[in-house]
């Protein structure tokens, strides 16, 4: 392929599920003239709770789909897939990857005032702890506090975004952060920017939250960039959105996702 | 195999993750003397709010797995793959199959005084209207009000059984149901009777609850009586725990659902 080909070829974005669908929103206003090819693997949602080792698997399975579309970059817009697949993406294949760990954790950084950063996460993000590992090589000193929110991905799902079951969880949930002393806390899952105004009722609003979407695509925007990859100016950008499974509710949670009207979804096979 | 080998075979269980374990009890209650190949799905639970198709494809690879183990007869401890995949898994294999829908209806007509039956369940089981209609074929005049409650898996799968937040949840998908008219709901989820306690906190106490489970152990039992299949008295019942993924918290969860300690848990691929 020329490198004028390659320019004008789709960055490919997955995630477990919809969640990504917040990062691809991030990434869409900072590059309007990229073409994208999104994968949701509907069909084995949620990674959160599972192991590292088939993580890794299905998120392989993910990867190799995009390439056989034939993506510029992949950015991993599931911070579970990034805490324990990035490793294993980055040998298999021979593009750009991009994961939400180390822009998240590095944009966590340069916020921090006090050096006292809050994570959540889902279960197996937070027992990877691959945001303190990430945070500690930039800013050793830094005092990292985390807490996994298991259900805060299926109340998403759901829609229940600002419900009071919902707010009575992220107490629980919450309570368990030295909230007082935090400056920053990183928003380490794809699906919780929609839960900020619960987490604010929770938690000080002066506290910043991290949507590491928004690190990953300024990222993103710097290495295609710095590759001579990206698209020119006079692109017509093109999406396509692709999910393993037609789950119910799909086009409605895509669209508040999104937060935006999608083409409709084409159900593929990726194992 | 010869018919005394047959009697020897153990019966196989299948469930999208964990919540079949309680139908396993029911069934290693009254049936002592049996051997259990169980398949959790792990690795791609939870089932009940995915499509149809996918249901159904998953279904058939655990059945298979079961079958490549010589069962000699299925238990479906999914109400949402019995739902969905009971005619496809019947077509498919050669051994009886048991799923939840068809005895939990006949429990639920049976203690029903004036017709008047309630169904829970996940999204896909109560979008199925299979309950609904194996309701009306054994009673057609049975008034039946059903509703979906697709944060009850996440609920019993974090072992939130008895939280303010569950409470909180329960009553807002319960208070659809016309409670007071009610003389009898099933729990159509493997997962619910773990959350009886919450149910009957909302529902009035003397409202009898439909566990699936134990209305398919009776139904096993008939089946393999009549088919000359049970195990001998004297058999010394073996039980082998398979799941697809080794996903966090599995040993609590499932000796919570079994009740009773489990052997460990063998990782097994069904894909």
């Amino acid at each position: 392929m020329s490198r004028d080909d390659r320019r004008l070829a789709p960055i490919g974005v997955f995630d477990s599920g919809l969640g990504g669908l917040t990062v691809l929103r991030a990434i869409r206003a900072l590059l309007p003239h990229e073409s994208f090819l999104y994968l949701g693997d509907t069909a084995r949602v949620p990674y959160g709770n599972k192991s590292a080792a088939t993580v890794v698997r299905y998120s392989l399975e993910n990867a190799a789909f995009l390439m056989r579309h034939h993506v510029k970059a992949i950015v991993v817009a599931c911070n579970t897939s990034s805490a324990l697949a990035l490793k294993d993406l980055t040998q298999a294949v021979a593009v750009p990857i991009i994961g939400m760990i180390a822009p998240g954790a590095a944009r966590a950084v340069a916020m921090s005032r006090h050096q006292r950063i809050g994570i959540i996460g889902t279960t197996a993000t937070i027992a990877s702890r691959a945001y303190e590992h990430a945070i500690h090589a930039l800013a050793p000193g830094t005092t990292v506090d985390s807490v996994a929110c298991p259900l805060f991905v299926p109340l998403v799902e759901e829609g229940w975004l600002d419900t009071p079951a919902t707010t009575m969880i992220a107490g629980q949930y919450l309570e368990a952060l030295p909230s007082r002393d935090l400056d920053t806390l990183i928003l380490g899952c794809t699906h919780y920017p929609l839960l900020q105004q619960v987490i604010h009722r929770i938690l000080p609003r002066s506290l910043p939250l991290i949507d590491t979407g928004e690190a990953a695509a300024a990222e993103l925007h710097q290495v295609l960039a710095s590759a001579d990859l990206l698209a020119p100016p006079a692109t017509l950008a093109r999406d396509r959105i692709c999910v393993t499974d037609a789950t119910p509710h799909l086009p409605r949670i895509a669209e508040q996702l999104f937060a935006a009207p999608l083409s409709p979804a084409e159900i593929v096979s990726v194992d």
